[in-house]
C-alpha cells in the first residue's frame, strides 16, 4: 500500500512527526522526549499538590489553569501518535495507548461532571504516566539485566508469596482464637493483617498481642519472619549471580525475553509479542 | 488379591473414583481438582467472613447453610478417598488424611455441643485443608528446588534461630535492668519479648525505651538486628547458588528428598517414607 | 609429675569427676550434660517468671527454694569442675569460671545484703550460664562453618557498621534542625536514636517526623537503609558462598581458627590461644 | 622553584609540619592524628550533648569554653594545613578544606550575630568533621573492597531505588483515594510518605488504614516490599561475590576507581581525580 517513491504531503507530516515522537537519535527528537519528561513530571507533581486541601484553597484557580494546559499539551501529543503510528488501533488499544487517553480525559468530563470531590480523584490516574518516564529515561544494560534476572526468578517468588500468604491465614487464625477482641484482634481477616504486618517486619503497632501467650507466638511469627526473608533474597541473588557470568542483552533486544534478532520494521517481538520500543 | 482380568462393580466403581481423584491427566480428574480447590477458597473464605461480628449478625443463616453444604461435599470427598485408597488405614492416619476428617467433623458436633462461640473457633480448624491445595496447584520444579535449598539450609537456620533467642533472653534481662517498668519493661519475659520485636525489625512501639541509656542499649541492639539479618539470607543464598549447577528434581522424584527411581506402584518413597503424590 | 602407675584414691576420684564432667562418650558424662542443660534451662525459666511481679507475690517461698536448690546444684558442680580440672586456676579464671562463679555468688550474698530489689537484678547473671549450653548442645559442623564465615566478615561488617553509625550521626543533627521540638526531635542524641530506629527499618514511632520536609528526609534515609541492609548481607552471602568450596573443620580442630593438628593432650590451642573444648 | 640543597627556615618548618600532619610513619604524625581523632569525637560529642536542653541549662559556660579550646585548635590545624600543602588553593576549595573551614567559622561568626538558637544550628556543622576520621581510621582492604563492590553496583542500585518511587507514587495515590483522610491518608503526598514507610518495612503506625480494602491493599505493598528487598541485596552480594576472585586493591591505589600506577608525588589520581590520600 505504501510507495517510497510518490508521498503525500500528509505522508511526509506523519514521518517527520514519528521522528520527533519516537526518534532519539535526531535533536528534535530528543527536544521532544525532554518536555515530555518534564510535563509528566509537573503534570504528576500539580496531581500531587492539588490534593493537599491547604493549598487547594489558596491556589485553586492556577490549579485549574494548569491542568488546562497540560491536558491540551497531552491531548496535542495523543492526536500525533495516533497520526504517526503506522497502525492506529493497535497503539490507541496498547498499554501506553489507554494510559494516555486515560490521563486526559478527566478534564474533559468535568464540563458533564460538576463535582469537584470525584475529579481530583480521577485525575490521580494521571500519575499512570509515570509509566511513559521508564521509557524515556533509558537504564538500558542495567534495567534490562535486572528486569531479566527478575523475570527468571518470577515464578519463584511466586511460590513464595504464596506460601507466605497462607502461613499468615493459619498463624492469623491462631492469633484470633488466642487473643482477645479488645486488643485489636476482632476478626481472622484483621489477625491475618496483623501478622502480615509482623511477619514482613513492618510492624505498624496499631494491633499488638497482650497475652502471655499471644506474646509467645507473636515472638515465633518474627523470628519466623526474619528467618524466611532470606528466601527471596537468595533467589534473587542466585539468579543475579548467575546471570552476570551469561546473559548480555544486546542493542535493539526485546527487553522482555531477551531476543534479538528481529527485523528492522518489526515493532512486536515475534516470540513473546512484548512491543518493541526504540 | 486382586485379579487383572476379573473385576466386580465395586472395583470399578473404585478404579474410576480412583481415577478422579488422584488423576491429573483426565478430563473427569481435572475438573475434579479445581472444583476441590475452588470449594476450598470458598470454605476458609466463609471461616474468614463468618468471625467479622458484624457480617455475622446480618448473613447468620447463610453461614450456616453455606457450612452444611461444604461439610456434606467434603463428607463425601473424604468417604470417597478412604474407598479409592488401597490402603485405607494408611490414608485415614495420614497427615492429609487427618486434616479432612477435622475439617468436616466440627459440623456435626454441632449437633451435641451447643455453644456457637467455641465452634466458631473449631471450625477455623478447616483452614488446614489449605495445604490440601498445596498439593493441587502444582510449582513441580520451582518449588521443589526451593524446597530442597531450605531443607538443605534447614540446620544452620534452626542454630542461628537458636542464637538469636540466647542474644534475646540475655539482652532483654539487660534492658529489665536499666529501663523502668514505667516504660513497659515491666517483666524478664516482657523485655525479651520487646528484645525480639527490635531485633527482627518489627518494632510494635507498643514498649519503647524512655531513658538514654536504655536508648543506647536499644540503638545497638537494632544495629545489631540489621547486621545479622545478614546470616539466613546468606545461608540460602549460598545453598541456591549451589543448588542451580548440581540439582535438578527429575519428574516422579520424591519431592522431599529427591529419590527418583521409585516403582510405579509406590505410593510412599522408599528412602524417606513421605507420600509420593503423583 | 604424675605418674600413671602409682594413683593415689584422689587422683582416680579426679579423673572419674574428669570423665563426667568433661566426657561425652561415656553414659555417665552424657548423663551430667543432660541434667546440666535442663537444669540451667530450668534455673534461667525460674530467673525470668520471678521477674514477673504478680507470679512473684504469689510463688515468692517457691522460688526462694527452687533458687537456693538450683545454687547448691551449681557449687558442687563448681566444685568438681575445679578439682577436676590439671590446672584449677585457668579454669577460675577462664570466661565460663568467672560466669559459674557468677551465677552462684548472688545467693550466697543474700545473707549479707537483705534488700530483695537488687538481688532479683543481680540473679539475672545467672542467665549467662546459658553460653554453657552452646557447647553442650553440639552443632559441630553446621555451627562451626557459620562462625567460621561470620568470623571472615567480621571486619567488613565492623566498618559497615561504622559507616551506618556515622550516616546516623549526620542525618540525626539534621532532623534536628528540620523538625521542631514538639514532634519528639528533643535533642540531637534523641535525633539520632530516632535515626538508628529508622535506618534499620524497625520503626517504633514513638517520635516521627511531622512537617513536609522532615517526611521528605525520613522518606530518604528509609530508602537509604532499605538499600544498605544489602550490605552486611552480600558481606555474609559471598564468604558463605566462598567458604561452602574450600573449608571444612575437622573433628578436634580449634573452633575459632580452624587449626586441627592439636597433640591429644593440648587445653588451648597453640595458634590462636582459644580454648579447645572436646 | 623548589631547590633541594638550600632550604630556607620557613620551608625547613613546612616540611616539618607536612611531615606532622600527612605523615603516619613517624611517631609525631601518628600522635597528631591520634590527638586529632580524639578531637573530633570530642567536639562531635559536645554539640550533642549541647543541644540537650537539660544539659545546656547546667554547663552552658562549661559548653561555651570546650568550645572556643576546640575552635582555636581548629584553627591552628587549619592554618598548618593551608601552610603545609605543596598547593594551599588546592586545598581551601577541596572537600576536607570547605569541611575544615566550616567547622571553625561559626565561633568567629558569633561576635557578629548575637543569637545562640541560631548558632547551636549551625555548630551542628561541625559534626562533617567526622568525614576525616573516616580517613584517619584506616580500614585499608576492607572498606576499599567494599566501597568498590558498591560503586560497581551503584547504577543497579539507583535504578532499583527509582522504581521504589515510582511504584510509592502510584501506590500512593491509590491509598488516598481508598483510604479516608481520617486514618491519617489527608493527602498523596502524605500517602506517598505512609507507602514509603510500609514499602521499606519501617512501619511507625503514625498512619495506618483502618477500612478493609485499605488493609488488603496494604497487605499487598507489605509482602511486595518484602520481596523487592531481595532486589538490592542480590546486586551487591553478585557484585561482592564476583569481586572475591578478581580485584584487589594494591598499596598506594586510588581508593576510587583502583589505579595504582601513580607517580610518588601525585596528589590526585590521574584517572578520576580523587584526592590521593596517604
Amino acid at each position: 500500500m505504501k510507495n517510497k517513491d510518490c508521498k503525500t504531503p500528509y505522508d511526509i507530516f506523519r514521518q517527520r512527526v514519528n521522528i520527533i515522537i519516537h526518534g532519539v537519535n535526531t535533536p528534535a527528537g530528543r527536544l521532544f522526549d525532554i518536555i515530555l519528561l518534564f510535563v509528566i513530571l509537573l503534570s504528576v507533581f500539580l496531581v500531587m499538590l492539588e490534593s493537599v486541601e491547604s493549598l487547594d484553597i489558596i491556589y485553586h484557580d492556577f490549579f485549574i489553569i494548569s491542568e488546562w494546559i497540560i491536558t491540551i499539551f497531552f491531548s496535542i501529543e495523543y492526536i500525533l501518535r495516533i497520526i504517526s503510528s503506522r497502525k492506529p488501533l493497535k497503539y490507541i488499544f496498547s498499554f501506553y495507548g489507554i494510559i494516555d487517553l486515560i490521563s486526559i480525559l478527566p478534564m474533559y468530563l468535568s464540563f458533564f461532571i460538576p463535582s469537584t470531590k470525584i475529579l481530583t480523584v480521577v485525575r490521580a490516574l494521571r500519575l499512570l504516566r509515570l509509566f511513559r518516564i521508564l521509557n524515556l529515561v533509558q537504564f538500558s544494560g542495567q534495567a534490562s539485566q535486572l528486569k531479566l534476572a527478575i523475570n527468571a526468578s518470577k515464578t519463584k517468588i511466586i511460590v513464595f508469596i504464596y506460601f507466605v500468604f497462607i502461613i499468615s491465614i493459619l498463624l492469623g487464625a491462631v492469633m484470633f482464637v488466642v487473643e482477645s477482641p479488645e486488643s485489636g484482634f476482632t476478626s481472622i481477616p484483621t489477625s491475618i493483617y496483623w501478622c502480615i504486618v509482623t511477619l514482613t517486619t513492618v510492624g505498624y503497632g496499631d494491633i499488638a498481642p497482650i497475652t502471655p501467650l499471644g506474646k509467645i507466638i507473636a515472638s515465633f511469627i518474627m523470628i519466623l519472619g526474619y528467618g524466611i526473608i532470606a528466601v527471596p533474597t537468595g533467589i534473587v541473588t542466585a539468579e543475579l549471580a548467575s546471570g552476570r557470568k551469561t546473559r548480555t542483552l544486546l542493542p535493539g533486544a526485546c527487553k522482555k525475553c531477551g531476543t534479538n534478532d528481529h527485523r528492522n520494521t518489526a515493532e512486536f517481538c515475534y516470540k513473546c509479542g512484548a512491543f518493541l520500543e526504540e
